[in-house]
């Protein structure tokens, strides 16, 4: 039996103790400190800066062990997660010391209990590698989620503590301590070879019943075969079959869920035939993924923490989000590497929802040097990550982490770190494709706004010509709608978006360059001086918008030599004042979300437009296609109209044969003379079909304007 | 005491054995059958095409087991290797079944003897895959090499048997069965921790001397740290420095020798700007060596069997080959993946001699499916192939194989075996750097002929504009030289070369398109339809020394973005007719070694030279060049003339002011108008500097015609 405790907690800082104050389990012991000294709402203007001042504190937990237990049950500490390095005391008696988040810890401290027990906890001050700037480059010796250490979207506020579920867990000899299960699928994936390993010292029962109740195997044998599989399927390719897990002792019970599915990475389209020249280098790697022998395009989004602090996540944060990555048709979630490694209940979600889980090492953007410390910490986190996570059949990709061979990491496949993770998944899941980073050779991120000033190209410019197996990290920002902002600046500050303010904390200016996220200038750019906040809002959502739906549409146009698009991303751990995320803190979708789930329908029409804005009397080319990542074929007619000021013409009508399953079909390339006119106005073309309707809202005649900035407006 | 014995084989095919016959051990059965049954030299016409007869053979060894020994001493059968699976009988009783020629086996047999002790091995007939087409694919399940089912110049010719030493060996409390060692450099490099393990039931002492015979270390302790190391250096770079051990128990005695090196793979000149556009994929992966911490140009060659029938292979057949590559300048071979992995002798002459080797694992131009089965077998050869290799100084790199991740072989990063490979090189030598394949991103092949009519370019032009972090497989080949054919071709076949005759058995013709390796028709693009054998061979050659020439020297120019040039190939296993080699079977520098010998002088004076032929009145331009891959800063002056019909001009002097060790210099781009003239004749520009000259042979005006395939010439 489980028994929950009831903690306080305090800081020590250059060994004086503070007073205790009540601590939140799982939470983060800075949050509990916060709530204590009325630090107010993180999200609100500057608070995210006072705990600064906490960053190089040790942390104190304290409660008195309280269970109740028969004369011969045992007494266990169970933790599934405690940030970042601690040791823990039981009756002032050191009895453990432990460095690493992920990995749980399951102790008997039976013989070490007397009454009036006081369990403590003293969490070492955050790892911050010796010589190393104030920034993500301190994470790089350690497995803590670098993301606290300051990025582009996350304030620098490191959290720690008692994050993931920890209990006083009583045991007598029928209690299962754990179940977990592997199988291997027959090659023609219609049988499984199921191993269930049960930790309980008297025997047990295994049931397993199908998705209708219906029970499917029955016994004490703990490995046994399943025939007549059904198969897991991702979101929009069938359903994300399950199966129920009983696991009987004669006074336990234990039970989950199971499903099926083979993974592997396949070549894209055509490239095993290339390159074709002397002097030859390699072909480009497979990042199709291949689910139960068929090929999918991975469509969705990265996901990065959705809560600063981590250990205030619960199933709820994950559930809400989730269902609307399913609702917006998409199929695969990379977990960025920056992040935390999530806490169970985003699993068993992804399983149910048939969201598949590109999962990420907690490596980001650092020359993770390997030293044997650091070495054997990530060996004992990655084995437990592995271990927990390879029981779920959204898994179908591991990943070293993010952007690890590129020039602000310089890391490269010699590396040590990658080579150990590489043998661990190997070792322990080598059923599941291992990538030692993203991007790879023929991967590619970036970019991340809509419009760039070093070679004036918009989005339609710069995708339109690129060629890659898989972008997995793309972006446009918005500014924040007024509605949130409020929620965050008082009055004046909202109304004087300037470097140097609340703003900038709020990622708006000096995120990625001086007007990132903002993008004042750019806006200025394409549209001309804006009048007020409210003008660059809308704006920056117009392009959120267009530039999302160009992207994800071209990618998926190029299907099956590209195979992967996700934007860079889906959610964010705080209300930010401008960004590239689909669902504003906590969550609630922004409108480049409905853009997105616009763009990923199974099946629909597409253009192909080749830039966004126009000058009167210019052709508007559009080359026409039908998208269809379902597993059905389809057959439609296309409508297309374009709609100038409110007058809407039908330009061409095309019908598009049948188009099998998983496959696009291109069509004609129209071209459409714009008028002359001189005044700058949106224009939109239309393409209806019975399948659904898709829309592209550009721009004709541009105001001819240098950029100016923001901050010398008045807005 | 080890002790040799006398053996006889025979073969059996269809449950029925042949008669005994005496054999060679180390050797090949099939040897030893052809020398009993007079087949005749193997390079003789069409002699190779006897052994296809045995191809689905098993084969029968036996000996009657000699030895003495005192009561105490037990007995044991030892091999380092037998290829490729058998079974060993002691008596008529079966004690061993083993599959794979690269591990050793090391077995007490002393309870199974008796009087008269027969031990007989059965050799499985070659293993081929079922399904398989009669060529390399039927290799792709086992660890067998490749390259006897046939390859562009290797007969389709396979062996097997006793291919490594193997004895009887007698062993007391104090044999020193083996000693291994490894050692762990100090950052600074300048100590050592250095372990040896010992296999040997009585104490033992431990010596340790340096290159002039001073004991270093002496002791019983077998881990110890060696202060002030003398490092071992590549040819050129410095000393190969080796010290030696001796390991001595009471009446046993063993030494070998020990380098101390660190090696690094770094990231190449420029790899870490790019790329420099979004979407951004991953920098070029490192693939500059860095020995001790000095960066180095690797220059040499491909390694391949030096002999077909690979257990002839003696200390001998590997010196005298590899001296001349030391005194060609090279500093790396690669030990190509279609081979067999190399005796011991060849890592310590490599040791001794300042080569690098680069090492593959069997694995070549296939796809090495990841069955449970085939992982098993190669991950005992690939442990046994590191722990032993692991030993030497010369070792700076592992490899998985050959071209693995190119269409011909189709295997890819996910690929198991591979992943395998990374595991155990991680685990039991993680200090050596692991490349999965070659070539990997960045890395290029070929181009494998002076000429492509494909694109109408020679190597001037292909080599001249590309770009790559290092060509690891490049060739040029040459119709070998009369004197040579005349040991393989009686009169009539000589002077007809032709496709479907002997000729095409030794690769001149069909090897890689019909007309490869005899290029008639590129030589008469070039030059003009030639008039006899001679002519061709003349021709050949020339444009094998110039196409080398061009090639290394073109490669240290691109030094430090590209940093390493291995032509394809070094030696070859029997005479062929025509090839890429730059050693002749057995081992007879052909003309395009002393071409690659000056190419890859130290410090030399170079012409990056534009095209091969011009035509009279053209421009002939050329980049100057100091190369400089000593570890010594230079200067010079070069005198750069042009000869045409016996008559040399000066054309300039350039002063290279100081260069850097290990840097090259560029200098001015001289740009000589050609005489108008009609004749077709060579031309020479000579560079003279005092650290040595170089000289290029040109084309001026070539013939115009068309080609005309050699079989309808009057040869």
């Amino acid at each position: 039996m489980r028994f929950t405790q009831i903690w306080e907690g305090t800081y020590e800082c250059n060994g004086q103790k503070g007073e205790y104050f009540p601590a939140s389990v799982p939470g983060n012991i800075q949050l509990d400190y916060a709530n204590h000294h009325h630090f107010g709402d993180v999200n609100w203007l500057d608070n995210c800066t006072k705990f600064k001042a906490l960053e190089d504190f040790g942390w104190w937990y304290r409660t008195e062990v309280s269970f109740t237990k028969s004369d011969k049950e045992r007494v266990f500490f169970v933790t599934e997660g405690i940030e970042y390095e601690y040791d823990l005391y039981l009756n002032g008696k050191l009895f453990l010391h432990h460095t690493g988040m992920f990995s749980r810890v399951d102790l008997d401290i039976t013989s070490e209990l007397s009454e009036g027990n006081l369990l403590e906890i003293y969490i070492y001050p955050h790892p911050k590698r010796e010589g190393a700037d104030e920034c993500r480059e301190q994470a790089d010796q350690c497995c803590k989620p670098a993301v606290g250490y300051g990025w582009d979207w996350h304030p620098r506020l490191l959290v720690s503590g008692i994050w993931n579920d920890t209990c006083i867990e009583t045991r007598s000899e029928n209690t299962i301590v754990s179940c977990s299960h592997t199988y291997t699928l027959s090659e023609d994936l219609t049988s499984a070879e199921v191993t269930f390993t049960v930790d309980c010292p008297s025997p047990v029962t295994l049931e397993l019943l199908d998705m209708n109740g219906k029970t499917v195997y029955q016994g004490n044998a703990l490995h046994f075969r399943l025939d007549d599989v059904q198969l897991w399927w991702c979101n929009g390719q069938g359903t994300p079959y399950l199966y129920t897990w009983r696991v009987k002792s004669a006074g336990d019970c234990k039970t989950g869920q199971i499903g099926f599915r083979r993974v592997r990475l396949v070549m894209n389209g055509n490239a095993w035939e290339h390159p074709k020249q002397f002097p030859k280098t390699r072909s480009t790697p497979p990042i199709t993924i291949e689910l139960n022998g068929r090929k999918i395009f991975g469509k969705g989004s990265n996901w990065v923490n959705p809560e600063i602090f981590t250990g205030t996540i619960t199933k709820e944060t994950y559930e809400n989000q989730l269902r609307l990555a399913k609702e917006a048709h998409m199929n695969l979630l990379r977990c960025w590497g920056g992040a935390i490694v999530n806490k169970e209940p985003f699993y068993a979600l992804c399983d149910q929802l048939g969201l598949m889980v590109w999962q990420e090492f907690p490596l980001a953007c650092n020359n993770y040097a390997g030293s044997d410390a650091y070495l054997a910490i990530l060996e004992q986190e990655a084995d437990a990550i592995i271990r927990r996570i390879r029981q779920h059949a959204c898994l179908v990709l591991w990943c070293g982490g993010n952007e690890l061979f590129n020039n602000w990491s310089k890391m490269t496949d010699q590396s040590y770190a990658l080579r150990l993770l590489n043998k661990l998944c190997y070792e322990l899941d080598r059923s599941t494709p291992f990538l030692p980073t993203a991007p790879i050779m023929g991967m590619a991120h970036g970019f991340y706004k809509f419009y760039s000033s070093d070679t004036d190209q918009t989005v339609y410019e710069i995708f339109g010509s690129s060629q890659n197996t898989a972008y997995s990290e793309f972006g446009v920002p918005s500014i924040t709608e007024k509605k949130y902002l409020m929620e965050i600046f008082p009055e004046p500050v909202l109304n004087t978006p300037l470097p140097g303010t609340a703003w900038e904390l709020h990622h708006a200016f000096g995120a990625w360059g001086t007007e990132t996220w903002f993008c004042g200038d750019d806006l200025d750019r394409i549209f001309g001086v804006q009048d007020s906040l409210e003008d660059y809002i809308e704006k920056s959502i117009w392009t959120q918008r267009e530039g999302l739906t160009f992207i994800f549409e071209e990618a998926r146009r190029q299907w099956p030599n590209c195979s992967l698009a996700l934007n860079w991303c889906y959610n964010e751990p705080w209300i930010t004042a401008a960004g590239q995320s689909l669902i504003a803190y906590p969550c609630r979708p922004k409108p480049g979300y409905d853009a997105v789930k616009n763009a990923l329908r199974p099946t629909m029409p597409s253009a192909k437009i080749e830039h966004f804005s126009y000058t009167g009397g210019e052709i508007l080319a559009a080359e026409l296609w039908l998208l269809n990542d379902s597993p059905t074929d389809v057959e439609d007619t296309i409508i297309v109209f374009l709609e100038i000021d409110g007058q809407k013409n039908e330009v061409i009508r095309w019908n598009t044969g049948l188009v099998k399953a998983n496959t696009n079909c291109r069509g004609h390339k129209v071209q459409i003379p714009l008028p002359i006119c001189k005044t700058s106005l949106p224009i939109s073309l239309h393409l209806e079909a019975s399948c659904g309707s898709s829309s592209y809202k550009l721009l004709l005649n541009p105001p001819k304007c240098a950029a100016v900035l923001p901050h010398q407006l008045n807005v």
